[in-house]
């Protein structure tokens, strides 16, 4: 039983319930409904809005997450629906040279023909939140170093995680909001068995592909469908024949009818990470240094994979998803900044610190309470920025091969596993093994050693360049490097001891001396940069430790600041449960410009080039032309909605969500934003910030005229 | 007195006046204004609709054309307003590396400050149409070749022409409409000494350059100030110190308030070419083949100036307009061959080809009448395609360097000249010697040598990859090519001796002979390839001949079918007196998309980056800050319109043209049309073409509050 509605208050910090809410910005968490309440039955809301804070009722007990994506049931026997992207490592797992599930889209006829999912793949319910703010932080000495208290704070956290997990299901996870200001337990029962049940063709559900991506008008049927499978006995376990479909305590109904222009919608997700309340020295890093430079790193990223993994080999399909994660992170960067110009982050942003610091400095308790922690968080967030080019580049270097990341990882395996397993790092306890073996494992599908080396050899260019503070001795030497003349790494990949998951899951129990002993050239490089490893791990935990007690106090000051304001304050999003509301409707990006709400079936057909990736296929083009609607038209708009757009408040890991009428039932995936919202993450502008949804209707009828998946129809009670 | 309104009757072709008219597609000529008058007067038209078809009337009287672009008189002192990218070649001139007008703009402060445009700018004042068509073709004997009858035609056309030039002031030319079913006698006023006025910054005429080039929402500037000077007699004049401003008969009033959205507005104009009733070979031509090609060749041949010449060397200032006309072009292939897909272009041509080819089978006498003419015309056609390769890659390596293209002009001359003055070709007669000289003089601020070289050096790439009959044995020789080895082309540039303008007009009086004994290594080409050239001339005047009897049969056809259709047909755009009309409004390009019909000063803001070509000048940014509007505010959309979307139906030639209201004043310039509108050329697709306007209300702010030009909003009775 979730008591999230229950303590989370921000009323702790002074605010009274239904306070007036601006606008419908807003990543809220389930138990600040009350806040919103009001404002959401004003907007239309039918369902009582205190459904909404139970986590254990419907709908949000639908909700899960994918770990980087937000899905829901769909049926009682475990149906989940999320979105294409969210299931293509699952797609491409299965997909084969003979077979090519990413083109062609898969329908499993049967429950038998269901797929296993991409190895590490999770449906994970969250079944309790619970506010452990005291436990994680009372009782800290003021006078602690940070280093202490980081390493305070993470036993406590470590210890509290691993009472929580009573069983194999149960997974735990201790979330900081308002960078500390509060922490939550979220308990979540995790689904190991997960299997791709239907998937439409890449025409349909990658429509568009990069060249849309971001962009309105779209026509991406952005959908798929797994299936959670648990034990004969009702219970998580790994893949086995004899496990039956998950039976959910609570599934969404799948309204066919959708929204019309105007509407009231929601949606329920886990977003991943936003950056609202952030100083102004950090948005200039992100904007005047860090997003530049990414975008120059990623655009030669992107093209080396590309020449050195052409088009229809076996390496391409091998790093499809590595190119389709960084081309969306590339236009992303480039959205972020355009996005930054247009609506004038940096002197927004000046404005209200300038705001924020002159209030703090206009009356004397507030000034005690706030002031000299703002500065000092001032200083250590610049002090941060001193390593950055050095951060930046080791880390491409001295991480990103493939065997080298793996022998690194069995490396610091080796050496925590002398520790008692409560003590280790997270990640290398014996609960994190299984995704530990499993992500070991993964890399054959992924890894191609030409492209591995090709990339390396990219960024050690780009590191050869650096001088002085910003190289790392430790490397130089391993690499026998010294200014900018590239190393001859072709040693590295001629005979590597870890190409193969059975090598690596046999490293997985060596011991250190095992490794120190190895001359493989990799697992050589993972032993000599570990000392630099751990000393830069020892900066990061010391400046986490200092900021665990100042941005606290600085957000504080912005809950109290804004409470002078009527304004009340939603934390930054951190991949836990979320609700944002609002509208069905289109906007305006650009003076002179307006997007529509809908986009129709009639779009596909004059977007279509024949060409990738306007290649729709070519059924689904003579049903549009016949006019084939069955009974998915909306009638304001005389044809099948396809994409829709609505003034939701989302961000990276809602990609799935479901877009929830005015009486919680599915009309429609939430999976991405418009180019105007990117910089969303940042500053939610409401002129602008659109998410894209893929509609219903469309996605049903994808599935009855165009794939037939009457036994998916029937099971969601649509047919 | 223009009699074109009596004379041109497509009556008697059979149709009768106030024919129903579909949508407002169309480019009439000012004959057949009483055939639309009541759809005009239906949408909005105040004035009379009678006064659009005499050409010496008002507003008609105040039109004029550049060559090229139109203009209008907006004084009675000879002020002319056009676009700033008509004016363009005036503003490049008159720049030098310390004085870049282009970038800061130009303001004659005074009467005498006002600079002498371009050589060979001219206005030109239609003052008389005349229906000439019996007297080009009647008589001709039904049995003469078709070579023979091209001479006729052009025999009489040249005379007809001589005899109506009866001073340097008038010229006068022959028109054909509906490919020789009709041609026509245009006199024009011709004013000598033009010069350049006023012309905004670069920043504000030619905002968004070619990243805006044919899009919309759009921002620019697009408008430019000429005067018409005359001698002291009041007749036309070259240049000279004496001259006085040209008093024109009529001039458009200007109209500050401008239009709002759903208003009536029309335009006058000289559109160049367009190809509505082209055949389907004709339209696959064009692409399938010609433009892929010519796609492929720009983009290289762009590539390949802004190589040789860099940003900001004095070659790039040479190449700068040549560049906004070779990417304005590629822009344009790209829209063209977008458009085509959109709108199913081929297959819309064939469906009235066929529904023609079916009418014209259904009956004896249409059989008798067309059919046998229709089935030849597309023989020729087909012929025509023949020689395709050879044709156009000549066409580059054969007359693309400036000084051999100037050589083959100055050889040419010196034969022709052999010649009476009438029997001369077009553009050898004494009538032409003025412009002759002052293209000739042009090159020197147009031509780099290096840059020339390695132009052509691509196009002789190009050329080295054909193959048996599509190469020239004439230009292998003189080259000494075979095979796709390049020829070594340095010895061209080493001392040419028609590399200044002086030396160009001294060899306008040589003799053949002289050319003949040249060693000058452009020269003895242009000598040696002068047979072959004349030979292709001599096989496209064959081709011209006979379509000049089988198109006129095919559009009479066309008119005919059209006629049971009640649809008005109005001719193809031949550089000619048009006028089009529609509503202002906005659009849908695209699924999910709309166009509004105005576009804002903020618009302005949003868009700026503070770089080329979106740096807009800052005191413009400022005055749009402070909402410093003055007068010019539309209260519907609260701000200064910059640009305005129409359904007016144009093409190139109609840059400039005065957008009028509905009492024939002045409410903004045609400049451009959306993306979607490019291939109107060949369909005008009343759902998605729209014209671009620079609002008056925008020209006139920016005058007023940033140029401070109070001398012409005085002169023009705004201030």
């Amino acid at each position: 039983m979730g008591n999230f509605g229950r303590n989370l208050g921000l009323a702790t910090l002074g605010f009274a319930f239904a306070m007036p809410v601006l606008a419908d910005e807003g990543m809220w968490t389930p138990d600040q409904v009350p806040q919103i309440a009001a404002a959401m039955k004003e907007k239309g809301l039918k369902l009582n809005p205190e459904a909404l804070s139970d986590l254990t009722a419907h709908p949000m007990g639908a909700i899960v997450s994918l770990g980087g994506c937000t899905a829901s049931f769909v049926s009682d026997t475990g149906l989940v629906v999320t979105n294409h992207h969210c299931a293509y490592g699952s797609i491409q797992y299965n997909s084969t040279a003979e077979k090519n599930l990413i083109v062609d889209g898969f329908y499993a006829e049967t429950l038998g023909d269901e797929l296993p999912a991409a190895p590490g793949s999770r449906v994970s319910v969250t079944t309790d939140v619970t506010d452990v703010t005291q436990q994680i932080t009372g009782g800290l000495a003021e006078e602690m170093s940070a280093r202490d208290r980081f390493q305070a704070i993470d036993d406590r956290r470590k210890k509290m995680v691993a009472d929580c997990e009573v069983d194999e299901a149960t997974r735990c996870a201790v979330s900081a909001f308002h960078g500390g200001l509060q922490y939550f337990l979220t308990t979540r029962m995790t689904i190991l068995d997960v299997r791709l049940v239907y998937a439409p063709a890449g025409a349909v559900g990658k429509y568009g592909g990069d060249i849309d991506n971001w962009q309105w008008p779209r026509h991406t049927g952005d959908f798929a469908f797994y299936r959670a499978y648990v034990g004969p006995d009702g219970t998580p376990a790994d893949f086995a024949e004899e496990n039956i479909p998950f039976v959910p305590k609570h599934h969404l109904a799948v309204q066919p009818q959708g929204l019309r222009n105007g509407d009231f919608v929601m949606a329920a997700g886990y977003p991943g990470r936003t950056s609202r309340y952030r100083r102004l020295s950090e948005v200039n890093h992100a904007f005047s240094w860090q997003y530049p430079l990414l975008e120059d790193v990623l655009g030669n990223w992107i093209g080396t994979i590309e020449s050195a993994a052409p088009t229809g080999s076996d390496a391409r399909v091998k790093y499809a998803s590595l190119l389709a994660g960084l081309n969306n992170f590339h236009k992303n960067l480039g959205g972020q900044m355009e996005g930054a110009r247009k609506v004038g982050l940096t002197s927004r942003k000046k404005a209200t610190e300038t705001a924020l610091d002159a209030w703090v400095a206009a009356d004397a308790d507030r000034i005690a309470k706030y002031q000299t922690s703002i500065a000092k968080m001032d200083a250590v967030i610049l002090a941060g920025q001193q390593t950055r080019v050095r951060d930046q580049f080791y880390g491409y270097v001295g991480a990103r091969p493939a065997l080298l990341s793996a022998a690194k990882r069995l490396y610091r395996l080796s050496l925590e596993k002398q520790k008692p397993n409560e003590a280790r790092e997270p990640g290398f306890q014996d609960r994190d093994m299984r995704g530990f073996s499993q992500r070991i494992q993964r890399t054959d599908r992924r890894y191609d050693a030409k492209v591995d080396q090709t990339v390396w050899e990219m960024f050690l260019t780009y590191y050869g360049s650096l001088e002085g503070a910003d190289r790392v001795a430790a490397f130089d030497m391993a690499l026998g490097m010294s200014g900018a003349d590239l190393p001859d790494v072709s040693g590295y990949y001629a005979n590597p001891a870890l190409a193969t998951s059975e090598a690596r899951l046999a490293w997985m129990e060596k011991t250190p001396a095992d490794f120190e002993a190895s001359d493989d050239p990799f697992i050589r490089l993972a032993v000599a940069l570990f000392d630099y490893d751990m000393e830069r791990e020892e900066t990061l935990k010391i400046r986490a430790g200092k900021l665990q007690t100042l941005r606290p106090k600085y957000m504080e000051a912005i809950i109290a600041y804004s409470q002078t304001q009527g304004k009340a304050i939603y934390p930054d999003a951190n991949s836990t449960l979320r609700i944002t509301y609002g509208t069905v409707l289109g906007g305006s990006p650009q003076d002179g410009l307006e997007y529509k709400p809908f986009t129709t079936l009639e779009g596909i057909l004059a977007k279509d080039t024949g060409l990738d990736p306007f290649d729709s296929p070519k059924a689904q083009l003579a049903l549009i032309e016949a006019g084939d609607y069955g009974k998915y038209a909306l009638d304001d708009i005389g044809s099948v909605p396809v994409n829709f757009l609505a003034d939701l408040d989302i961000t990276g890991g809602n990609s799935g969500s479901p877009a929830l009428n005015d009486k919680g039932e599915l009309v429609g995936l939430l999976f991405d934003g418009t180019y105007e919202s990117i910089n969303s993450d940042w500053d939610f502008d409401v002129k602008t910030t659109r998410s894209i949804q893929v509609d219903v209707r469309y996605m049903l009828w994808v599935m009855e005229k165009l794939d037939h998946t009457d036994r998916l129809l029937v099971e969601m009670g649509v047919k």
